[in-house]
């Protein structure tokens, strides 16, 4: 990108909205999307906002074959004073930036990738739900195109970026979750493609999940690849131990997602005067806790939910509740901070939140 | 699948076939090309061979996000009397399955795809090239096409063979590659997707494979990714070793893809009386036996080269000579003994290849 020019081709007819009351995530998409093409040697071309509409492709294309794609996922929220807001949308575009050079994918300019979000955003402004608890999941992706079926990077990508309006992740107040540790399957290793936001680690995880739902939980608890004996993740979210009153999260090891939520977390945490240690953690260390009554809260975070308190572990057989089965002082504490300063209900402080404004992007 | 009626929409007008002398590998396809759609709760259905076109799909389809995909790779050869021969193609279809269970992919109907198969290549049988060395490389592949932004099985998917003719692999003779061990990358650990044919594990081993080009090696040897110790693959390819006169290859241990070729050569050897384990090997027993003279041969075996004779290792700094860089006696017979196999000019006492003529099957 660089000098980006986008051209407009806006849609004859608006598609109706959903309800937002009950509407399921990542089925209703808006009226447009954003495309940039990039071909090696020339750089990203052909910058532009067009209907939403199906993607055409080879089907020798590299990403059907090879998994050459990354991705993002951050939300706008509608503020009571009608403003859009976004919650460290620049954090998104640079770690898009990581995983693509894990990937072998081109860098996009993230100030460009910015502007387009913006763009895309202004166009399909009334898409933005205004009920409390919703928002609009924007998913910017990158794919592999080139018709070629060989292992190697591919010389011609797409740059993606769809929006989709989402309901209320909590109807009654945040509720807590029952988690399996995994001990058969593993998510991700150091030295492979963990610490990148790419489809292969999601693909891998959708067995480990499946025989969790089967067996009542509702996401695994992943272990480290090698001793499977240190906490890495909760399903798609980072996760965090209150331990005698203190918060401890893992350290990013290279095959943990580095979330942009778990970085606000500690932020915040550590804004407020509360301990927070980023280090390796046994799967042990925890369950002896909670056996000594020294584990508090436990507690994941993500953009889908942005808090989601662990009411219960299953681990080799033997289930532990955590916080009597109820979402902690803490969770709450963070989840209602956090939403408040994403929606505007609370002045944001940390400088997290751009504003869209009709005409105008505001930054905080 | 089950009771498949496949519809034939040939096209009006045939391309023209490109030259095999020198063709790139997988950038050419044939005329037709084969697609079945699943649904959730209905099966696979609209079996259709149809002209070679772009494939459409929504942009928030399953596979653009969470990867969920496996493939297969085979080969068709010509024979002298005409016939076309394939390779084990069943045993292609088996691993599809089994890579589609570790993905939570829908099963496919092997005998059903086999007669696809048949079918597609009896359509395009002109594009089976004639020229010794040549062939055409099958990819069957499965891709799911529900537009949902979830990370849950896909209730849509579409099943494809595409067909694609190659080239000579060797111009002169077969010819050793210089292989770099790979100590910080890793491609797959146990309880993770390794033994499936999917696409992340393609994406997750760029990064290494770059690195080594740069440094002038044509490919990287996997270790594993717990102690970094165990050999597990080359490149894409299954990897053999010849210490004091035996062979040996890695155990297939979960994070091993189960080369169908590795599967011959093992039982080609056997019928030759030649002593083959399957078990654990490190690196340092490797390099023990070729400082002690005991490693007389080391070499991939893969669909794409069948054999690819290892001339040089580099690992941790040093580099050493195999065979003093020159392609071995066994695995220069074994490429001859398969590929004389695969094509026809040896009879196959092993029951491996599935004819097919002008209007008939024939099963050797």
């Amino acid at each position: 990108m660089g000098n980006m020019q986008i051209s407009i081709n806006e849609c004859q007819e608006r598609k109706t909205k959903p309800s937002t009351d009950g509407i399921a995530f990542g089925r209703n998409f808006t009226d447009h999307m954003f495309i940039a093409d990039y071909t090696e040697g020339i750089g990203w071309h052909d910058h532009r906002i067009v209907p939403y509409e199906p993607i055409t492709l080879d089907p020798s294309a590299i990403i059907f074959h090879y998994g050459q794609t990354v991705f993002e996922g951050l939300k706008a929220y509608r503020a009571k004073d009608g403003a859009i807001r976004l919650f460290r949308p620049e954090e998104n575009f640079r770690r898009m930036n990581e995983s693509c050079d894990r990937l072998c994918m081109p860098q996009i300019n993230e100030a460009d990738a910015l502007e387009a979000l913006r763009t895309l955003i202004k166009v399909d402004r009334e898409w933005v739900p205004e009920a409390e608890g919703t928002s609009l999941y924007i998913r910017p992706y990158m794919i592999a195109t080139e018709p070629h079926l060989g292992v190697a990077p591919s010389l011609m990508y797409k740059f993606i970026i769809i929006l989709s309006p989402v309901g209320m992740y909590y109807k009654e107040g945040i509720a807590p979750v029952k988690i399996l540790v995994e001990n058969e399957y593993v998510r991700a290793v150091a030295g492979g493609t963990g610490a990148a936001k790419t489809a292969g680690n999601y693909a891998a995880s959708l067995k480990a999940q499946a025989v969790a739902e089967k067996m009542g939980y509702s996401q695994v608890l992943w272990l480290d690849g090698v001793e499977k004996k240190y906490v890495e993740e909760v399903g798609s979210m980072n996760v965090f131990f209150k331990i005698d009153g203190e918060v401890v999260t893992p350290a990013l090891n290279g095959s943990i997602l580095g979330g942009i939520t778990r970085k606000s977390i500690i932020e915040m945490l550590k804004s407020w005067g509360v301990s927070v240690t980023e280090r390796r953690i046994t799967m042990e260390e925890i369950k002896t806790a909670q056996q000594e009554g020294r584990l508090d809260e436990a507690f994941g975070t993500g953009t889908a939910a942005v808090i989601s308190p662990i009411g219960e572990f299953s681990w080799k057989g033997d289930s532990f509740t955590i916080h009597g089965g109820k979402a902690g002082e803490l969770s709450t504490k963070l989840y209602e901070e956090l939403t408040d300063l994403q929606t505007g209900v609370k002045e944001d402080t940390f400088g997290w939140v751009t504003e869209i404004r009709e005409e105008a992007v505001v930054r905080n």
